[in-house]
């Protein structure tokens, strides 16, 4: 099948000689825009590069000055990626103008292939979409790479002009954004689903949370006589664990530790943890944490222990534009698929895009929710079936310009 | 007083500009004998180095064949030491001689300074006592330092003869051991006594055990979807505890932790963890570890994820001689302490050289168990209790010579 074809086409162009690593305006991504240009001369389409380095194909509508709905995702990728996780979206999208045969549509499809998702190069993600929606502002531009490289300068080494950055962001004449991503996770195929529609991002909160106890000889301190900062952070985690589990669409997750002197023969005197929290509902996410570190004081004071925490992050969930939702569950459904609607636990572009103009995703099953890997990979059938509701999708917006309008000032 | 002051003194001898610190055959180690032996021209008794680096002090019986009692501890340190560790035996088996003042027993009294005990400079410790029960050999003389130099060199550089080992090992002559050492841990401040009379050392078992589970996304993957190695490891970090808890005598302890991937957004793949346990039985520490290994595996399976485990150590236990234990107890009575009994849960020379002659040990109390440390203390007033608890060992058994060819062939 050719999207498929086309993303391992597209894997190729990798900035390491092993692997797929496609990092913000690498030489790899001008091959990666030479061969999509490739693809667009039986459309009679051609592509651009705006200033934040993202490829830009204008398929245009029935009349000059009718408004542009976007379609896309993402081209960079992490260091050893699949050859799927934002790529697909974009080829899919190019699929979709091909399906049209030519057909024009009241509006206007611009399909955007983003410069940036991953936050590997400048560790800030979402560098694409920001230009978008106006936030790639003079900070994260003076922002430089490890080889000490800014972001300013980087644009300008792609050949591109950082002065016309403000001329990359979208008009009012944008009817809202669509993205087709891969799962990166496991929920759909363990429903046995294709194809799932995003409802909301959700928020998440990022902690240190940190447990004091008293550094001792493992042999010579008897177990009533500890205080043992392993002990105390292992029965959180648990409680962690336990409050995410009975608690529904919470997610808590520990995955980073540090202990402190950290040698078998020593009873531990600090140990500092990372706490992930996500949850579709802002309000559910903060009860939550201030549920587990009240659980952690608790569990601290009764140990004779102390106990400290730092927030890392705090993102507000984003939800998709509800009526956007609706006409992608109504194409997902025309495709013969059970429209499903989930949450993306992961951020994507659509997340920034959404601040601005109605947005939209859909997602496709991620076989083991393999990601990021390069054992990610996707079925054929289920990319015939995104691009089945795609077309369904464009039908059903172009039967109803109404409604289009409607959405734009929802 | 004098005991306390010469511990500072010798503290002063370190191989580092700033904090103690003095390693097996380090130059500072001359400076250490040098000032020992200046305190001994009252007793008009002098000082040898024997060639693995020990230092011993004859104070001659009242007869010239008479056997010898052994008293004594270490005179080498961990990097950045307290004044007390090892040193404090030494010192005050000197102060026991002086106490004598010049009055000869049935026995002679070899004072010991041990050359090594640490593990520091060639990361396997009892090196000085190794030499007295003959095990001091080939392959540990191979061994080589940080810098290359082989233990063998090190002797030799220090102005020894290696060849001259054997010669260092204890002969029939030899009724038993005496070991003071501070406690390192809490148990005695923790009861309110100043000495402890060690019954036995506990015998250990160092473990290394995984939690397989399996790397996914913090933000895609439900609750119910994860195999989470971090939550596996957590719940058997609780069940050890718990287990060692209510176990009598039993010590458990996981002091260091490595998680794979270990970063906080990823869900933890493998957990890597350390386990020490220590028991006085050999038998209840061996059903122990098998009880832990049970509950691990049962864990892993249960959450769908592997476990593995990788024994690096296994020590048994190491009983003093009762009979001498018993004469210490008496000893440490007539000084109006209680007798109190215990365990040391760490290794020391007595637990080498018990395999040769009758070993005894006695404990001071050691403020807040903290040792290894320069905050490292010993109270004045306990170190009076050791140095009176030790004359009066010395008259019980020198009442006894009978009891003291008891204790030789017990």
């Amino acid at each position: 099948m050719e999207v498929l074809a086309r993303c391992h086409t597209l894997a190729g162009f990798s900035e390491i000689a092993e692997g797929i690593c496609r990092t913000f305006l690498c030489d790899a991504m001008h091959e990666c825009h030479r061969e999509i240009e490739g693809w667009l001369a039986p459309l009679a389409i051609r592509s651009r590069i705006d200033a934040a380095g993202n490829l830009c194909i204008t398929y245009p509508a029935l009349e000059a000055d009718a408004p542009r709905l976007f379609i896309g995702s993402h081209l960079d990728t992490v260091p050893n990626a699949g050859a799927y996780d934002g790529i697909l979206g974009v080829v899919l999208a190019i699929a979709l103008l091909e399906a049209l045969e030519g057909r024009r549509l009241p509006f206007a499809v611009e399909v955007i292939g983003f410069s940036e998702e991953e936050g590997i190069r400048f560790g800030t993600p979402f560098l694409g979409s920001r230009a978008l929606v106006g936030s790639l502002d003079e900070p994260l531009l003076s922002k430089k790479d490890a080889r000490g490289i800014s972001m300013r300068q980087a644009i300008e080494n792609f050949g591109l002009k950082s002065a016309e950055i403000p001329q990359a962001a979208m008009g009012p004449d944008v009817l809202g954004y669509l993205e087709v991503h891969i799962e990166q996770g496991p929920v759909l195929e363990s429903l046995g689903h294709p194809l799932g529609i995003v409802e909301v991002i959700v928020g998440q909160s990022r902690l240190e949370v940190t447990f004091e106890g008293h550094a001792n000889h493992a042999g010579t301190t008897p177990m009533n006589l500890r205080r043992d900062a392993v002990a105390a952070a292992a029965e959180w985690i648990s409680a962690v664990e336990n409050h995410a589990k009975y608690t529904a669409d919470l997610m808590a997750t520990v995955g980073a530790i540090q202990v402190k002197p950290g040698t078998g023969n020593v009873i531990a005197g600090e140990v500092r943890l990372s706490l992930d929290v996500r949850h579709r509902l802002d309000e559910a996410r903060m009860t939550a944490v201030e549920y587990l570190l009240r659980e952690a004081e608790e569990i601290a004071t009764r140990r004779g222990g102390g106990f400290r925490w730092n927030l890392l992050l705090e993102q507000r969930s984003t939800p998709m534009n509800p009526l956007l939702v609706n006409e992608v569950a109504r194409a997902v459904s025309q495709a013969g698929c059970e429209p499903y609607r989930m949450v993306s636990g992961a951020g994507h572009d659509a997340m920034i895009i959404a601040a601005k103009v109605p947005a939209a995703m859909l997602f496709l099953r991620t076989p083991g929710g393999v990601s990021h890997d390069p054992a990610e990979t996707v079925a054929v059938g289920d990319i015939a079936k995104a691009v089945e509701a795609g077309c369904h999708l464009l039908e059903q917006l172009a039967d109803s310009a109404e409604f289009l309008k409607r959405i734009q000032h929802a």
